[in-house]
């Protein structure tokens, strides 16, 4: 019979147990034996106990921080867990899609000014009714962060993830979770191949897939930059472009002190593409952002700021937009670089968007901040960690509080969905965050902060941002960050704690505990195994199929298809790959297309559109197969799973 | 210093080993210790002797069987070891590219007819200038084949495959092959890079590349065939299309009777996409050929023959080609099927051609032909197997002879350049091939004969056709059975002997000797990584980049884009894969193209074109940079190691 193919939608604890099987087949009683397992014969009553616990914890505090900075949390934990108190249904709010005929720059309905005083206190933004509300030290009323209770907290999962009786739990969780979606496979393959062939007009192709984690200053192929660079040249030869300390050049002139000609230009010479000599080796992989090793190229093709505006890079994202736009089922999140140097930057990013009308409905943007405060400090460009906070957050607060003082900008955050931040994981930094780290303003050494001391300054930021946005009825942001693609585990931990989702991941390998917290909470995981395998790991050994099938929910990205795709369609190319090499079945491909919908900025509407309308209800009622081409049966046998798992802790909590 | 960098072009036995390196650094002088290993250490003298004739003859009997079918053998072993004495410079003649404004369907320049009289006799063709002639047993002067010095020579290989010392050394020599080529990548990868950057104008993207491995059947992806099926639903839907036992249908008829809308159908209800159930799986793999399990579909879109006269796979096909011109430089080589059930199917399928003028300059045509004489035994299309054979080449010797009674065929021979052996080379024959096996006309058994008796008996016809088509001034064709995807390793060296190339290989991994020999020979390899990875083989596991290590002559073709790709550029998507996977650097993926090119049946005129007048020229001489993207110190290095081991081979003979 079909194992697990009919379950109760919602159940409680124990009639979850029972509602996996209808029957009483050998093999069901099995897996029930290994709930009593789990539950007593491997760990002792009170490890058990103690594990379920410190887990139960753990999930409890990230719905905290998720909640208080409009974030995602799922709901089903609650059904499984005692609620927590501060749980609110209030999620992420994303600006709709445009109306037939409107305008995507429009500045006509922008908020009215509020006058508010914004002031950087601890490297966190605090908005005061006026200046005088300063000194009474009488901010408005909005969640702000604690940074006592978030490092007590931080520290508690610090301790949970290496306690030995979690680690073995989650270990063995983890081993049971991907042995019975093997067994899922051989029982319920030909059922879900059955389901979907069944399913009319619907197929990968025509399913909605979201490039989730793609850098803008990369997000077209090597070829279509080669093309774009040469076509420039023929038709702009005799232009000014460049400003070479002072003197103008023309593209002509740019490309002679160069000593290059465009029509000898290959992709070869552009040498653009990652290659061996990249793996490992992350500063390598950040100088092939130069066409030709010349940052003058970077500065002209792929940079918003140089003497012709960024015409020619918002040009070429244009065209990238309008690609996604005719293979109509494909859509985008590059990212734009804020680095905090100057105050200036937010505007002239904002100028950039508005004056080349840089607007793609199959795209949607993110801000990444590089985390090089070290750089310039060293340079003398800031004086503290805490202004490159100020020239980061205060300029969005500024024109959340004053839209129309700010259109450009107030527009541009309309566009905006979430922050990323970015930078080489593998550097180590000596500093170990915690409640006596110099505040950002008082960190003035050249030395870079942690990786989690800036993570938790940007959450901080967000969340303070994200309330005060919701209450003015605007678009909130998502925080994003690169995470687990190399460094230490802690980075995890941190992303755990403060972010709706993560790109990467890859260290969850290291930890069971955290790749177990990843599975319960549901974070999303935007993979991209072409970029690790040319910086961090062979193909053949990404954990995305074995983090799929444990039912982590991992989505595909490109990451930089100018350094690792080939193809005309690089996104298409990544799950290609993926499927060849990791033989997904078409079920397999169709889901992480829809966990791909569901981690993304689209919007609400948008979803609803490409996923069916209850696509926030989690577990098969969630899903339309018509919209998703995901079986029915592979949902349930998920939501089954999870609600399995989650049914352990509360049985190890109610023992108590 | 560049190890190998700088070496003569050609060079006499001694000077060779001399040559390799102008300084005398210790890498070289170690490398040249393992000259002296393997000629004298590892293996006694005798030994050593042994194995050097041994293979010395292997080489012969290629370079003579390869003569005698005009087919190819390359020069450089002569300069090494004493030139046999059939040595003979004529090649194969292709056909050449259209000139300006010339029909390909041209009949106005087809040679006379000569009347002559064909017979066949033990599964050959024979050709008599009169019926008279038959009589007196006075063919024409022509090469025929003998079927005991070919089994004879056969059994000198099987025995030389078996030998110990041989064994040894080839194993020995292959593996030095596989470090020799990694040690030139550490130390010369970036001076090839060097090379590849500062050529002008050529980058991977357009270098020329063949697609040398393709079925007509299959060459569309699913997604092309599952727009085609529906376009032809709004175009034709009242068209009649299919001939059902008599019975007209229209074609909404047809899809009534199948209870299907194509509106509803995906790409997952075709299900002609070969997924995790096909692997070793060959039965159902040739079962997806049938779109939505429909045989009747199959007959529509895939078949030459329906009761519209294959329009739709003309149509298709005709797309495929199109496809190919606007991508410019990439070719393909698609085999259309000749089953040898009756002596029509060759008239049929020409008709088919020219009716629906199935031509593009970015094609090149080949006939394969399925091992299945059992299947039409078993359903007495046949009385025996030389029936089959004469049906699969009668026709041909007919229209060569008198090419105005056969105009439309004559054509249809014009654009084809060779000849496939296909099918499902796992299953067993328990034949073995033998003087005393049953002539062709004596095998009335309903049993399959064995992989080298189909594949002697198509040799030993080309062979004849061969020399008559170029005394008669036609084009002529190369013999590229399937070989060694899967069963015995006496098929590869059934195709040692009798193909000018073959396609797949993998079984090459088996048998050391046979995988020197293909190296010594330089016999093109066919390999289509993603096919073996849903059929025989996973990708991570495939023998491509080791053989690619050595120096074996591989190229990437497709084998079924509709069955394994998912992007709308197969080709392309298969060197993506495996350029990542693999890490194929530039140089190798362009080296690689290069091989297609050398490989495939384009004209003289095309490969002159595309890889550079002395593309004939074996090593960097035959190379073209500035056409073919390949650095010189590669192409430098292949010759100088493919030299040093023939070398090796000359040092054992003058030892006698």
């Amino acid at each position: 019979h079909p194992f697990f193919v009919l379950l109760r939608q919602s159940s409680g604890r124990e009639g979850m147990i029972a509602a996996c099987c209808k029957h009483s087949c050998t093999l069901c009683i099995l897996m029930h034996q290994g709930l009593s397992q789990a539950a007593g014969f491997l760990l002792c009553v009170e490890d058990f106990e103690v594990v379920c616990k410190g887990l139960y914890r753990a999930l409890c505090i990230r719905e905290k921080y998720m909640q208080k900075s409009v974030q995602r949390f799922p709901r089903t934990p609650s059904q499984y867990l005692p609620c927590a108190p501060w749980y609110s249904p209030l999620g992420p709010v994303f600006t709709p899609p445009l109306k037939d005929g409107q305008d995507p720059f429009e500045t006509g309905n922008l908020a009215e000014d509020l006058g508010y005083h914004l002031e950087m206190k601890d490297g966190v933004v605090y908005i005061y009714g006026d200046k005088a509300a300063v000194g009474r030290k009488e901010p408005k009323d909005l969640p702000y962060p604690c940074l006592e209770h978030f490092v007590d907290d931080m520290n508690f999962l610090l301790a949970l993830i290496a306690q030995g009786p979690v680690k073995t739990y989650a270990h063995r969780r983890l081993k049971f979770l991907s042995s019975k979606f093997q067994v899922h496979e051989m029982l319920n393959e030909m059922e879900e191949m059955k389901e979907v062939k069944n399913n009319p007009h619907r197929d990968f192709y025509n399913c909605r897939k979201v490039d989730t984690h793609i850098h803008a200053a990369a997000c077209m192929n090597q070829k279509h930059l080669l093309r774009f660079i040469k076509k420039s040249y023929r038709v702009d030869a005799d232009r000014v472009v460049y400003d070479s300390k002072g003197k103008q050049l023309t593209l002509k002139q740019l490309f002679q002190q160069l000593n290059l000609h465009p029509y000898d230009l290959t992709v070869d010479s552009l040498d653009v593409h990652a290659g061996r000599q990249t793996f490992q080796r992350f500063d390598k992989f950040n100088a092939k952002y130069n066409p030709v090793g010349a940052s003058e190229l970077r500065d002209l093709y792929l940079k918003t700021e140089n003497a012709i505006n960024g015409e020619y890079f918002a040009t070429i994202i244009k065209e990238v937009g309008s690609d996604l736009e005719d293979a109509k089922y494909q859509y985008a999140e590059p990212r734009l670089s804020i680095y905090g140097r100057s105050a200036e930057e937010w505007h002239k990013l904002a100028s950039w968007f508005n004056r080349h009308r840089v607007y793609s409905p199959n795209m949607r943007w993110m801000i990444q901040v590089p985390r090089i405060y070290d750089v310039f400090r060293s340079q003398n460009f800031l004086p503290h960690f805490g202004k490159m906070l100020e020239n980061i957050f205060v300029p969005v607060f500024e024109a959340t509080v004053n839209p129309q003082t700010h259109k450009e900008l107030s527009v541009f955050l309309r566009h905006i969905t979430g922050f990323d931040s970015v930078d080489d994981e593998s550097k180590h930094s000596g500093h170990m965050f915690s409640t006596k780290s110099p505040k950002p303003e008082q960190w003035t050494s050249a030395k870079n902060p942690s990786y989690t001391y800036y993570i938790y300054y940007m959450y901080a930021n967000i969340l303070v941002l994200n309330n005060l946005r919701r209450q003015r009825g605007m678009n909130t942001f998502l925080f994003r960050p690169h995470c687990g693609e190399a460094g230490a585990i802690t980075h995890l931990l941190a992303a755990f704690m403060t972010a709706d989702n993560i790109s990467h991941g890859l260290n969850l390998k290291k930890s069971p505990v955290l790749q177990y917290l990843y599975f319960l909470a549901q974070i999303p995981i935007a993979m991209s195994p072409l970029s690790n395998n040319s910086l961090f790991l062979e193909y053949a050994k990404n954990p995305l199929p074995d983090f799929h099938q444990k039912g982590l929910m991992v989505s595909l990205s490109t990451d930089d298809p100018m350094q690792f795709h080939f193809t005309k369609e690089p996104l298409m190319e990544e799950y290609a790959i993926a499927a060849q090499v990791f033989k997904l079945s078409t079920c397999d491909m169709c889901e992480i297309a829809r966990n791909s919908v569901l981690q993304c900025g689209l919007s609400h509407e948008e979803k609803a559109k490409f996923l069916g309308e209850n696509y926030q209800e989690e577990g098969p009622q969630g899903n339309d197969i018509r919209k998703t081409n995901v079986a029915q049966i592979r949902m349930a046998y998920r939501y089954e799973t999870w609600c399995y798992e989650l049914n352990l802790i509360a049985e190890g909590l109610k023992a108590e």
